[in-house]
């Protein structure tokens, strides 16, 4: 059995998200696992990087799966633009190391969201955007990003009950604005269960003067999800990339 | 009745094109109009610059209108925004000068077309690109583009009978390629039913080799619209600028 690495790009509008369940057919997951089983005629199990939800996007997934009969990978490849679906793109398909396993291996990830913040239409983007038409004070937004930043206990930014850790590193956030879109860049060794879009709306509340830098820490002393911001939209988020 | 210019941007996808057809809805202009006479309390009829075909896409289309009604550009343009459906956006709304007519007034128009030359998936721009994975020889498509440029009889890169003239200039056809896209935006004083779209599948044949300047030459000649290249679809195709 040969190991493989798979990247993927998708639109995720019309998704129930990255991940596999049950009988759910409408997943990513699902619909790349279909594929690749048909094109190598042998079952495929794939294992992909970010568990992305329902309706955010990837530029760029990582997965990584174990075939017999794939002989060819610039041919495997060539079949899977075929027939993938034109909201899944697939980038590229390389024979990885024994030892290489997509989320496993991961040594960061980089998630972007993206905050359309003004009236003005964007109708070509308008599926990768989240509209929020309010004047930010972006030097709060900073200062709330700098909060966020580094080692902590990060249960208050998450939804769901896990019993594992919930200490995660936030390595660094970027923060880029044209004085139309704001694009928030947040890079950690891991994300909880809508971490990423807790922690934008929490800076979207900062930008409008609602939380500060203080009520950060609150939340990071108090594990309390309500003391946090609100849950930013799910198609503004797209995987950005992914460090081995 | 004050005099108005609107600018709109547009997907066109999910359209039957601009132009209002007999009782058809499914028309840009109708949605528009339909949605202009319920904020204005009137009937309004609009004049839109490009009349672009089904499933072509716009930047930036002009239209003027008259109105009585109509008092506070500002306010009717946020009413705009907040009743067009999400892929039609209005840019914005200003008084014009009586003699304005955004179809009439136009000095020159500008229509980009977006060919995505490369097997690798483009997921996010996929509805704005047209697909065409073949290597392009761009010095052929040049030389091509430049027996194009100028003043010519167009009836042989149109579809349709006319017995208006097809004399236009096309003053300049730009390319701009970055080793995956291929932009061809092309300006002149008018262009002819299908027109941009006939060049443009024109320009990728001699790019394979298919078509030289010579035939071109021909077509111009003859006014035989078999003897052009094919009709490339109209996904890639976006109005891009008018100049008054």
């Amino acid at each position: 059995m040969g190991n493989y690495k798979l990247v993927l790009c998708y639109d995720g509008s019309r998704y129930a998200g990255w991940q596999r369940q049950g009988n759910a057919e409408n997943t990513i997951q699902h619909r790349v696992e279909q594929t690749l089983s048909r094109v190598l005629s042998e079952p495929v199990q794939i294992s992909g990087c970010g568990r992305t939800d329902a309706g955010v996007h990837a530029r760029m997934q990582v997965c990584s799966f174990r075939s017999a009969n794939l002989s060819d990978p610039e041919e495997t490849l060539s079949q899977l633009r075929k027939y993938l679906p034109e909201d899944i793109g697939a980038v590229s398909l390389t024979e990885a190391p024994d030892r290489f396993h997509a989320r496993l291996s991961c040594r960061e990830k980089t998630y972007r969201y993206r905050v359309w913040h003004t009236d003005a239409p964007n109708v070509f983007e308008r599926k990768y955007v989240y509209p929020f038409p309010e004047p930010l004070d972006l030097s709060a937004v900073r200062k709330a990003a700098d909060a966020l930043e580094g080692t902590h206990d990060f249960a208050g930014f998450s939804t769901g009950h896990t019993k594992k850790s919930t200490v995660r590193t936030v390595r660094r956030i970027l923060l880029n604005d044209d004085g139309q879109e704001l694009t928030l860049s947040f890079t950690g060794d891991g994300f909880l269960y809508h971490m990423v879009r807790i922690m934008t709306g929490t800076l979207l509340e900062a930008g409008l003067g609602r939380k500060s830098a203080a009520d950060i820490a609150d939340v990071f002393l108090k594990k309390d999800r309500s003391l946090a911001g609100f849950t930013a939209p799910a198609q503004g988020l797209i995987l950005w990339e992914i460090q081995y």
